[in-house]
């Protein structure tokens, strides 16, 4: 399986980056950008990989919906995760490929095609991860949100009543980053970020985060601390230290 | 003096690379934190390719002060514009190397050392780009700024005064995305982000983003639409297209 969804990481890249940084126009005709077009045809892509190596998991994208629902076993795709970054150029958006067993997380990538960086998590294993630029997989310890390097993709992501509990959590971290989507908790499985707070997530935006967090030592719960779940409120709160979660779910609370 | 800069931006990078993601411990000693030392070589790299080529010249950098006050040519140094981008690992911080003649900006380097990308801006000339990323140096139209891509670094940089200045200008913009650094300025002279505003730039911030910018036909100013200058106010106003100007001056007003 693990082999599977690397092939179709491979086969989402492919399409994706031509798209990347191509098109002079501004971004606005919604059914024909450069970025709705990328994302269609990399998940059709990785929908052909999955579906020939595994015809009776299910498969769920944020473009083209759930195959097979009755599938115990069922893959979950974001073609470009941070759209925002792929239209401005920025090469800190990824892929996301993660399968869920019932409603776990079993297996999670993250793929940046542009850079040529790759995070494989697998349950019971240590996550995996390679790339031109560096780092290794491990969450560094951090005992206290003071010591504490917290992100987030943008402060506007939160409703007006989320604001002031991001705003608790920020004031308290040492410091904030902007930025990042998906990249980012690949960032704090290398032990570069502490927490990352966020609100609004998808399921194919966190199923492939938690198995790729957790080989890395770290944890991805929701704001209450609980495992996030398909029909969950959509905050989610990444520690690369446990010892953060206390303070962080008071703060957020 | 392209050629001289260049070699001095090649000298920052092979500092700054092994440091890239190279620490776990979290960033909290000050002196000996892997970015406090990036910083420091990097910047006395720089120096002695400079001053061994134009040793009449001035150099001023963040880290090391000014050399040499009364000289009419004068670089500009930042070793990592984008400390926060540095530290948590992201590939978008960059190295800047800016030439004023008086206080008018000549020539400016924006180097990514980590993704080999690099900007050359100077007087006269096309600005050039090389990267492995693809992208290719314009500007794009962008008449209104509903229809634009507006960038800023953090919302946190602006001061109570500046913040709603800032939100006019977000609420009348198409997007906003966060992060970036001397990077997105980067991005907006290949046509992927369409305005950027900021504030408390120190000369080592923007005097190498100006020829970088003019040479790829956008303007860069600060808020009343004025050349910036070295005694100025800090805030910077980029944008692809022109046509913007007035609209946004009028808003940050």
């Amino acid at each position: 399986m693990i082999a599977a969804a690397e092939q179709a990481a491979d086969a989402a890249g492919a399409v994706i980056r031509p798209y990347f940084r191509a098109g002079l126009a501004a971004d606005l005709k919604g059914d024909q950008t450069p970025v709705t077009l990328a994302d269609r045809e990399a998940e059709q892509a990785m929908r052909a990989v999955l579906s020939r190596h595994f015809p009776e998991h299910g498969i769920l994208g944020e473009e083209f919906g759930l195959d097979r629902p009755e599938a115990r076993l069922r893959w979950v795709l974001d073609p470009i995760d941070g759209t925002r970054a792929f239209i401005t150029g920025r090469p800190i958006f990824g892929t996301l490929i993660g399968l869920l067993d019932g409603d776990t997380p079993i297996l999670g990538i993250i793929d940046q095609p542009v850079t040529g960086e790759r995070w494989i998590g697998a349950a019971g294993r240590p996550t995996a991860f390679r790339g031109p630029f560096g780092g290794r997989i491990g969450c560094r310890p951090c005992a206290a949100l003071f010591e504490a390097e917290l992100s987030c993709t943008s402060a506007d992501m939160f409703s007006p009543a989320d604001r002031p509990r991001w705003q608790r959590l920020s004031a308290a971290a040492r410091r904030v980053s902007f930025g990042g989507d998906c990249y980012a908790y690949g960032l704090l499985a290398l032990g570069q970020i502490d927490a990352i707070a966020e609100a609004d997530l998808k399921i194919w935006d966190w199923a492939a985060l938690a198995p790729v967090i957790a080989g890395a030592g770290g944890s991805l719960t929701d704001w209450q601390g609980r495992p996030l779940r398909p029909d969950g409120d959509g905050r989610a709160l990444a520690l690369g230290d446990k010892a953060l979660l206390a303070e962080a779910i008071a703060l957020l609370a």
